[in-house]
C-alpha cells in the first residue's frame, strides 16, 4: 500500500459463511485530500446518501466497507445504521463522524444487524495495519471469486487501488466498490478531476450484465507521504492505468461467465456513439448467448448497432470476431466457420465507418452459471 | 378468416426439417385498402425495404411470408430475391408486383435459396383457399412452439390474425411478423391509423428479451367483403382487443420462458414515464433470473426503476408482487417468504405517485432454457 495508510479486514458476523464482510482504510496523512464519484442509480443506498455529505469539503479521513448487505431502501433505520457506523470509526480513530466515508454491499431491502456491524468497527480499528490491503479486499467480496488489487509505482510516489463487483456490474458515473489510495501530494480539487477522468475511460466502459447497482463509490484518498508532487497529467495517466487493470479484474470475475469481450467499436462520429454501439452489443442477450455457445452470430451484433441513434450507415458496417471479418459494409464476407471462439477472450471490431473516434466497452457472455447464480440465491 | 381472404401455408424446402415455411395470404377484394407498421430496427433487412416501397400508395392485393431466413444483411443478391418473389407472387396471381408485401424471417445474414423461394411461391397459389389460416399460421413460426390465431367478430364484420415470434422480442414501432385481415369497409388511412393506435398499446408493450428484431412487420389488409363499414373507434377498438390477444399468445411462448411476467406501473407523472419504468424492469437480468428462480427480489426492481429518467421519488414507491406489497415508501414492508412465484403467470405492481398515468409492459424470466436455445442454435 501506498505510505500513510493503514487497513484491515474483518469477519463482524453479517455474512452467514464466516467469512470477513467488514473492511477499515485509514488516512493517517499528512494530508487527508479526497474524491469520490457515486452511482448515477436514482435510487440510492444510504451509505451513498452519506457519503455524498463526507465528501462535500474534499476531505475524508477513513471509510469503512461492509459486504453483508446494500442498506438500500431499508427506511430511516437503515440510514441511521450509516450514521452509527461512522460515529464508531470516528470514536475509536478520534476523527470527526463528518470525515468517515461508508460504503455497503449486498441484498437490497434487508436491515443491516447495526451491533454487529458497530463491534466490527472497533474490531477492525484494532487490526488496522500499514499491510492490511490484502485483508480489507477479501472484506469487501461479495459473490466475486478473487480479490481484485492492484498497484501503479512511479518515481517516487504510488497509487494502490481494491475493488468489488461480478455482478449488477453496469457502472453508470461510477462503479462498484472501489477504495483508491495514493501518497502523492495532490489536493482534492486535482484527486477530484483525475478520478473523473479516470473512471470515465475504465469503470464507465464496463458493462457485464447491463444493472446498474444502487451501492456503487470509487473513492480515492490521498495521504501525501510521499513528499512527491507530480504533474496532474501523470497522476491522471497512472490512475487510469491503475481503474483499468481493476476494471479488468472485475470483468474477468463476473457472474457466471465463460468469455470476457472486448466490444471495440472504430471510426465512430463521436466516442459518444462510439460508447452507445459498444454498450447497445454488450447488452444484447441472444449475442451474449451466442457467444457463450462459441456461436459467432454477427446478425446479433447488427441487429443491436441498429436500435442506436449513433450516427452510421447500416450497409456500410463491417465486422470482426477474433480477426475475422464476418461482415463487410453490412454483407457477408468471411465465412462465420473461420472464427474460434472458444478461448476465453473474445475481441468484436465494429468499423462504423463514419468518423474517427474510438471506444471500447467490456462486457461478458451470458451462460446457465449466470442464470444460476442470480435466481439461487437472492443477492 | 373474414371474407374476401385466401391463404395457404406450404414446405418450401427451407427449413431443414421440412417443415411448412412459406406462406401466403391475398386479398380478393371488392377493396385492396392496406396498412403496415414496421420495425424501428435502423438494421431493416430486405423485405423491410421492398415493403416500404409498396404500402407507399396504400393499397396491397398479397403478402408472402417465408420463415426460413431473415434475408437481412445480404447485400444486393439479397434484395434481387425479395424483388423475384414479388415478382413471382404477382405473375400468378395476374396483379402488380408493386402491390405485394414480403415477409422474411430466421438467420441474419445467410443468403435465400432463391429458387427454391419461387417454386414455393407457385405451390403456395396453388394451395390457396379460404380456409389457409392454419397453415400460414404454421408456416410463419420459427422457434415458436405453436401458431398464433386470434378473431375477434362484430355486427356484420370480422378481424383475423397471425403472428409469430418466440426472441429477438422487443418491438419497437412494429414487432414480430404478424398479418391482420378484415373484411370491413375502410380506406388505408383509417387503416393506418386504427393500426398505430393499437400497435402502440399491444405489441410495443411487449419486450420479452431486450432484442429488437430487424424483421418485424405488423401488415393488416382489408377486403371490404362484408359491405360493413363500421365506425373507426369501434374498428380500434375490435383490433386492439386482437392485438392484444396476440401479444399475450407472444408471451406465452416466448423461448425457454417458465414466468409471463406483467409489469404493471401504475399513478407515474405520463404514460410515457410509465413505459419507461416498465420496460427498465423488463430488461433487468437480475430481476428476471430471479423470478426464474422463485425470488421475489423487489431490490432488483426499484434498482432498475432508478436507471430512468421518470418522474418519481425513490422514497415514496410501493412494489407488490403477486398482490404482497413487499416495499412501502422505498422501504420493506410485508415479507417477500409471502410472495408465491410458483405459478407462470407472475403480476408486478408498482406505484410511483407521481401521477395518474398507468401502463402494462409484458415480459418473461430469464431462465436456463432461454440461454440454452439461444446459444446452441444460430437463429
Amino acid at each position: 500500500m501506498p505510505g500513510g495508510f493503514e487497513a484491515s479486514g474483518v469477519a463482524a458476523g453479517l455474512k452467514s459463511t464466516g467469512a470477513l464482510d467488514l473492511a477499515l482504510v485509514v488516512n493517517r496523512g499528512p494530508l487527508g485530500s479526497a474524491a469520490v464519484v457515486f452511482t448515477s442509480n436514482r435510487a440510492k443506498a444510504n451509505p451513498i446518501l452519506w457519503s455524498q455529505q463526507v465528501i462535500a469539503d474534499g476531505v475524508a479521513s477513513a471509510i469503512v466497507l461492509n459486504s453483508g448487505g446494500a442498506n438500500c431502501f431499508t427506511g430511516a433505520e437503515g440510514f441511521q445504521t450509516t450514521h452509527a457506523t461512522a460515529e464508531e470509526v470516528a470514536a475509536v480513530l478520534g476523527v470527526s463522524a463528518g470525515d468517515v466515508l461508508v460504503c455497503s454491499t449486498g441484498l437490497i431491502g434487508d436491515q443491516l444487524p447495526r451491533e454487529k456491524v458497530l463491534a466490527g468497527v472497533r474490531a477492525a480499528a484494532r487490526a488496522l495495519t500499514p499491510d492490511g490491503g490484502e485483508a480489507a479486499a477479501q472484506a469487501i467480496m461479495t459473490t466475486d471469486s478473487v480479490p481484485k488489487r492492484s498497484v501503479v509505482q512511479r518515481d517516487g510516489w504510488t497509487i494502490g487501488g481494491m475493488a468489488k463487483g461480478a455482478g449488477m456490474l453496469a457502472p453508470g458515473l461510477a462503479t462498484m466498490l472501489v477504495v483508491l489510495t495514493t501518497d502523492a501530494e495532490l489536493d482534492s480539487t486535482e484527486l477530484d478531476e483525475a478520478l473523473r477522468a479516470a473512471t470515465r475511460v475504465s469503470f464507465d466502459r464496463l458493462d457485464s450484465d447491463g444493472c446498474m447497482s444502487t451501492n456503487d463509490q470509487v473513492t480515492l484518498l490521498a495521504s501525501g507521504a510521499s513528499g512527491v508532487r507530480p504533474s496532474l497529467s501523470d497522476f491522471t495517466g497512472a490512475l487510469t492505468e491503475l481503474c483499468t487493470d481493476l476494471a479488468k479484474q472485475l470483468q474477468a470475475d463476473a457472474e457466471g461467465a465463460s468469455h470476457d469481450i472486448d466490444i471495440r467499436v472504430v471510426n465512430a462520429a463521436s466516442e459518444t456513439d462510439a460508447v452507445e454501439v459498444g454498450r447497445s452489443v454488450a447488452r444484447n442477450n441472444l449475442f451474449k448467448a451466442a457467444v457463450f455457445g462459441n456461436d459467432p452470430n454477427w446478425g446479433r451484433v447488427l441487429a443491436a448497432i441498429g436500435t442506436t441513434t449513433a450516427e452510421f450507415d447500416p450497409y456500410a458496417v463491417d465486422v470482426s470476431m477474433n480477426g475475422v471479418r464476418v461482415c463487410a459494409s453490412g454483407a457477408p464476407d468471411q465465412s462465420r466457420e473461420l472464427v474460434d471462439l472458444s478461448p476465453r477472450r473474445v475481441d468484436v471490431l465494429i468499423d462504423l465507418k463514419a468518423g474517427s473516434a474510438t471506444a471500447t466497452v467490456l462486457t461478458n457472455d451470458l451462460t446457465h452459471d449466470y442464470v444460476h447464480e442470480n435466481s439461487a440465491y437472492s443477492s
